[in-house]
């Protein structure tokens, strides 16, 4: 699909969720065809597909086997998103977290497993035969097939690339002013040391992914978890309070799609912030690992976009769309650029040659944005294949996150159920499942779940959803 | 040459060093010529060939163009070899330092440049093409090809196989007590950063390796450098008296073969310290990237031979044997595994996966064993030219280390000569090299550079020796 069906597919959707929303057609109404589409707008099956998967993912239409689309707009109908979380205003505990993530990742031993708890994409959906065929070239083309070191900042060609990818997006960067790291958690690894020193508090988002708070804890920083919304990410309020009343030596946020809520800072909050940060000298780290796998016309922009101070430090990788055994990630450190030179030269003098070049290469080519407008659109088809198996199976009362982008759903359950019971009754039918309770160090979400859908949609998968719903009835009754 | 090769060469060296320091043949005497010396010991061109090699890197012998070879020895004849270095009791300044290292590396630039600055194998001494191939094999036999995450401990294959190489050393190591990391330093990073608080106090020697210095200040480490002897490596006096007097943190050490000074410590001096550090409870990270490339006839073996506290980290890696640019190490971390899995889990989750497949199977099949044997003949070849290239263009009061292993002659000139000045001349004739105030904080070795002979060696090479000892003898004269 390129650029020009993927706006196409955008007006057909916003035609009819306009009329469905104003109710011109109304709940129950049988829609057009996909045939009857492609005709009407001149425009490929596929592109059909795509305008009513959107609108499935926003629960307006649902597709009947063998029988077509229909409205199925009525609040009533809509699962609810979950709550605004609400941390406590105090550090929370490690061990427990730590324990519980150990034993997750422990059990995923079992070939069977159905794996929901890991939000990495699956093999199936890389690119590999061609990654493969870039690698092959690199050894021929590199000097001294790429045994040398790399220089510190990075091979040029890799960060001249990303530069031109990020112009979409407005970050104006050059090569000069990206530094290459060995992923995107040494991106920001760096960066927190550079910042930030033992004893200094930390905002994050509530809930996180559970890498930061475990760096952060070895750097022996103090994290104040903020409340974070669903649908557009941390308070800024909360943040505003925050900045005002305490001293924070610095802020992380996932700003689209993040890990685990698939929250995504409109733009407006993204301005919003960098006033904040800069009216406060706040440095923020701001971790897009998941920008790239958006599900609507626009790639959404960063707080980077807004910067003007040099504050923001923008990391990113492709370990979530094209190899994470790549180990390739990048920093654009605005003003921090030397002190990260310097940890990056200290702490491991260059990153691996070959890689940096075959990642190079495969973007100079065009063959990433080929390959994310494929990733893209298999994981919005999983998204909705997966809001609809959770709404369909868990209990009633069951709140989901909308993402619109990214790997993951955030299921929020009746507070009777705790995750970690319904973690121990999946695992032993082979599903894993990443509880709530993962995802903070306070106590909070032990009624939630995250469930990535990175993977091909298969019966296996829809049975597994099925099986977990059960076993959340279950547990309900118990 | 094989190992049988390999002890013959020296049992031969060894009789003729015998006589020639009895005096039983003499100054001046002529030598065998080296096809009766095949004939009589029934060995190859290429043992008789090492066999005089280590003769003459022992100035015992010497060989005259179209004549032979013939006795050299005389304690008059001899170099010198460098004092044992005095730095005070004191932490020294790092900015003069810095801009000499930066100005350095920066002005490499030039592919006309003969580099003797850097302490690297190059590219002509890589076995580049079975590492490519190596390369393709592992894309077609890892799962997905190696784009999913390794294990963050790191490749079993890998790990057994740097178990195995351990044994002749007496490591009894296991796969379960090592961890890949992304090179050598990382290594040390992880290690340091396990051990020391800001503010601790660690010991090192003097000179000692400047990425050493540079990542213990980033850390917020106070550096100690202790006398170190040019053959014998660290002071055992000066280290007693050092962790009887003051709280120190941890010791680093280069064992074998030293960068810059080419020292190696004994096994008793190896046995020694590890009593010492057992007494105090000082951990001792132990850097051995050198240590496979011995000329003598067996590896020497390292402080975590002896140790039986778990208190030395055994710290290597592949940079300066096969392949600097992939950027695979490791760290056998005794008691510290733990917090180092830990650390290498936040900061970076786990090593690309390709590389450590390509050296586990590269080690494996023996192909490193059979390069290590071609890399270290090569490297004590150039060593002995580089020793009579300095002996021969150089002021007469040079002394020079007399390497055994490793890459680098470490030369010692007149108080008179100050090596920046020397480097600034130089690096106008498109000679780069390693001035002594790179490698320590405190204001001495000023007079002293770091040669590394890490290449092939032509007339390029040899003519720029040749340069730098005019270079040094105009200085004098100033």
């Amino acid at each position: 699909m390129n650029d020009i069906d993927q706006f196409l597919y955008l007006r057909i959707a916003k035609t009819f969720e306009n009329q469905i929303v104003k109710e011109v057609i109304r709940l129950g109404d049988k829609l057009p065809s996909l045939r009857s589409i492609c005709k009407q707008y001149d425009v490929s099956q596929s592109t059909a597909m795509q305008a009513y998967y959107y609108l499935e993912s926003k629960f307006l239409i649902e597709s009947k086997p063998k029988s077509g689309y229909y409205v199925s707009y009525s609040s009533k109908h809509y699962a609810s998103i979950p709550e605004i979380s609400k941390p406590g205003d105090f550090e929370g505990d490690q061990e427990d977290m730590e324990n519980l993530i150990d034993k997750v990742y422990r059990q995923i031993t079992n070939s069977k497993t159905t794996i929901l708890s890991l939000s990495v994409p699956a093999p199936e959906l890389l690119p590999i035969a061609k990654l493969n065929k870039a690698m092959v070239n690199a050894l021929r083309s590199l000097p001294a097939s790429g045994t040398a070191y790399e220089h510190i900042q990075g091979n040029v060609k890799l960060r001249r690339q990303i530069a031109r990818l990020s112009h979409p997006i407005e970050l104006s960067l050059t090569e000069d002013d990206l530094i290459i790291t060995d992923g995107c958690m040494n991106a920001i690894s760096y960066a927190m040391m550079a910042i930030a020193k033992p004893g200094d508090t930390i905002i994050v988002e509530s809930p996180v992914y559970f890498g930061i708070l475990q760096l952060a804890k070895i750097l022996n920083l103090k994290v104040l978890e903020l409340p974070t919304h669903p649908q557009t990410g941390i308070e800024l309020e909360a943040f505003k309070r925050a900045v005002e009343t305490k001293k924070i030596s610095l802020c992380l946020l996932v700003s689209n799609f993040s890990n685990p809520l698939g929250s995504c800072m409109p733009n407006e909050h993204k301005k919003e912030m960098v006033n904040l940060i800069q009216k406060h000298n706040v440095p923020l780290i701001e971790d897009d690992i998941y920008g790239d796998v958006y599900f609507g016309l626009n790639r959404p922009k960063t707080c980077k976009t807004y910067d003007e101070s040099g504050l923001v430090l923008w990391c990113n990788s492709i370990s979530k769309t094209l190899a994470p055994g790549y180990r390739v990630g990048w920093i654009a450190p605005g003003k921090f650029k030397d002190q990260i030179l310097k940890l990056k030269k200290c702490h491991s003098i260059s990153s691996p040659t070959l890689s940096q070049e075959v990642i190079g290469s495969f973007l100079e080519t065009g063959r990433y944005e080929h390959h994310l407008r494929k990733l893209r659109s298999t994981l919005q088809a999983n998204s909705i294949n997966f809001l609809n198996a959770v709404h369909e199976s868990f209990p009633e009362d069951v709140k989901i996150n909308r993402p619109e982008g990214g790997f993951v759903l955030w299921v929020e359950l009746d507070k009777k159920i705790n995750t970690v019971d319904l973690y121990e009754k999946a695992i032993k039918r082979n599903i894993s499942i990443a509880p709530g309770s993962m995802f903070t160090l306070q106590k909070q979400f032990s009624n939630c779940m995250r469930l990535s859908y990175g993977m091909k949609w298969d019966a296996t998968v829809a049975q597994s959803l099925k099986t977990l719903g059960m076993i959340s009835k279950g547990l309900m009754g118990e």
